[in-house]
């Protein structure tokens, strides 16, 4: 049967898969709190029978923490692994909801029907896009357009501890030529969107010990080597006047963004204005000479996210601290190395220590490359196609910020370049209270993947 | 009746003056905790008893906090207001004690016999030298050598709340010549050492705001402002290669040290190797051409005692904080301004934040001008030669790197100069466990404050 009469089937039945969503969302499958292991389970469950509804072969798999879902379809296509997570933040501070988080609710809004629930877009609203998609598949023609292998996991709001070890101990089950996941953004209200380069991340922390302990600023002040003092020093002398990160050798393996992609970001609707202010700023702070966007998706950063020494209580404390302690993460991009940088910036802090400091480091933290997808391969193209042909607007090969350390463990675990398409919101509040999915998220979301999966058949 | 009578009755009645000195240390008078009110009670009265047994009109005075005591004796010299406080520092860690704090036990050492209780030294110690040099006196002569109003507050290991209210309500009757304060130490064991000028503060405190909130540095870092680098970047400014304060303006009412009192503090016995040393240190860190000593004493400093904003838990948390924050504490010296001096670096900051950073400055907290004590006075020569004489060893004008309020306050409250004489070592364990006063220092400071009282008189 046609396309057209798979996507029709999406529309009639878009009642009966909103039913089915608001089902799942019922469930309150939050992984961090292990009072909530059994609705963890029960969210699994749910999955496993729906899945097996659709003739799919699936298991809920034990691991230490929260269970995986994996299920097996057989087809003709190529072999595709969808991934998405069943588990959900916590809903503290639960008095800003003016919902019951765990009770869903149809509400209309100046963006249309959204359905308002925790998870409603992270991640189970995005999830069930693909799930309801095969569903018509399998509605219309009795079959699904290619072989997929279903991934769920339940530990992603809390860090994936089971998900590599299960990943390792199961990769030739779950080996694939492709991975598709759902658990990301548009980049604009109406630009579908692929997200084809994600930034890497290392993280470092330090401590620089000054006098043996804490001294009184009166007696010593003045001939004492203030830590507080040196590891502002420290940290000012990673970047210079211009923004960019004064450590030698950084930029190694940074690749300037190619200029058709550069061409496709600035005409992705991305709205820079709207970006800054609604954080409070009126310009980027970050490397002079590129645009916000290409910052924020292309450029790596060298961040301080904690800092800290001393008294911080009320009042004064005369103190000069014997530490102080300072947490660093880098964004990284292209081919930069993070152990091959970790060692260039301890260097660069090393260098510039004044004599009676000594520094410690963390030697627990890791880092991990960005992953930066090959769009050259013709499924991207065909599925960046299908996805404009739904939504009437060229869709785009976009940057993200952030890392989604899953994309990394595909292609190092199993091999796998991964398709990252979603159908968020910017204002989807994920993490936040009265989260919610546009229903033309969800029902536009079934209709892209029903699209993508023909083109990826052919 | 000699001086020489003097001293032969105070090496008489050592053993006396210290079972005295006993009895007033078994008296747990912490003045931190409340639930030792009535303890400093009845350290007060036991002072007020021993006061009147000398035939020195005497009396507790009620405050809102721990009671004052007040005597009057009349005599034929200048007028002298001697201060001292008779509360002491809580004992905790009550298991690091070798004896009980508050069973005074005379030991031999090898700094030969010391006397140990919490109060030993910091003050009670310290204040019974004076009082027991007054005791010779009046049963030698049958009176004082000079008209002398005693000063004792409760309160000095607890911010001294009520004493600014007590001596300005109390101005007039507190009125002297000049102020006597037994509260310091010898710069060096066998050095006897006067005072003279103590370090000044001011205290500021600022947070920086960038983002309106924490940001995900992911979907942030590069873009974003991040106060940690601001606050860091600011810091780093306040001082240059040289260890100077870059602070335009700072260095407005510092004075060199004068030739003759550098002299006298270059043979004052310091260890400079020792003091650094004991701290961790190979080498003094402040202002580059100026000795520890001047550095600790006589040189002004910007220093930072907190220092804070982002994670500071374990692991890695990728936020870029909306704030950062920072306490600052000046010493001072000369003629410095607090007032002047905090516009100074408040516009040292300000024009170095970047656009989009505000600040926000504590509004609550003080600063109080340096100490600097005439020491052209003859009353301070009079007394350097007295202790001189005593010790068989050049006695010196020192400074301090600390502040002592209250020595500032006789000034502005009182108008009065202050004399700071005392005995402590620097091994003496104030505010530590296992607290010890040596009883060479009680012995010979009750014969120092006869020779200064001898030498005030004529």
């Amino acid at each position: 049967m046609s396309l057209s009469a798979i996507l029709a089937r999406i529309d009639d039945q878009l009642p009966t898969a909103l039913d089915r969503l608001t089902g799942l969302l019922r469930i309150p499958s939050i992984s961090t709190d292990p009072a909530y292991a059994a609705q963890c389970d029960a969210a699994a469950d749910w999955l496993v029978t729906d899945l097996q509804s659709l003739g799919i072969k699936a298991q809920k798999r034990r691991t230490p923490g929260r269970p995986m879902v994996v299920g097996h379809a057989d087809g003709p296509g190529p072999h595709l692994l969808f991934y998405g997570h069943y588990d959900v933040q916590p809903v503290d501070p639960l008095n800003l909801w003016h919902t019951d988080p765990f009770a869903p609710e149809l509400q209309d809004t100046d963006q249309g029907k959204v359905i308002r629930a925790r998870g409603a877009s992270d991640d189970k609203g995005q999830l069930m896009t693909f799930v309801e998609a095969c569903r018509a598949y399998k509605d219309v023609n009795g079959a699904l357009p290619c072989k997929i292998t279903f991934f769920f996991e339940g530990e992603e709001e809390s860090g994936s501890p089971s998900l590599i070890p299960f990943m390792k101990d199961n990769a030739a089950e779950l080996g694939a030529d492709l991975a598709l996941i759902c658990d990301t953004s548009m980049v604009a209200p109406g630009v579908p969107s692929i997200a084809s380069q994600l930034r890497g991340m290392l993280k470092d922390e330090f401590t620089i010990h000054g006098p043996r302990i804490d001294l009184h600023s009166g007696h010593y002040g003045g001939p004492a080597l203030n830590p507080l003092r040196e590891i502002s020093r420290i940290i000012a002398s990673f970047h210079d006047a211009e923004g960019r990160v004064a450590v030698d050798g950084f930029y190694e393996g940074v690749h300037e963004v190619p200029d058709d992609l550069l061409r496709q970001w600035e005409n992705c609707g991305f709205d820079e204005h709207d970006y800054l202010s609604s954080v409070g700023m009126t310009q980027p702070h970050g490397e002079r000479g590129y645009s916000t966007l290409v910052q924020q998706w292309a450029r790596p950063t060298l961040e301080i996210n904690g800092l800290w020494g001393g008294y911080q209580g009320a009042g004064t404390k005369t103190v000069i601290p014997a530490e102080a302690h300072c947490k660093i993460t880098c964004r990284l991009v292209g081919d930069m190395d993070p152990d091959a940088l970790r060692v260039k910036i301890r260097k660069h802090v090393e260098d510039r220590l004044s004599p009676d400091a000594k520094i410690t480091w963390n030697q627990d933290l890791d880092g991990s490359p960005a992953a930066v997808m090959n769009i050259n391969r013709p499924e991207f193209e065909a599925a960046r196609q299908a996805l404009s042909d739904e939504w009437n607007r060229e869709a785009v090969f976009t940057g993200m910020g952030g890392s989604i350390p899953i994309a990394g463990y595909f292609k190092e675990i199993l091999g796998l370049d991964a398709m990252l398409i979603g159908f968020a919101q910017e204002d989807d509040a994920i993490h936040s209270p009265n989260e919610k999915y546009n229903v033309q998220s969800f029902h536009k979301g079934i209709r892209s993947w029903a699209r993508v999966l023909d083109a990826l058949a052919k």
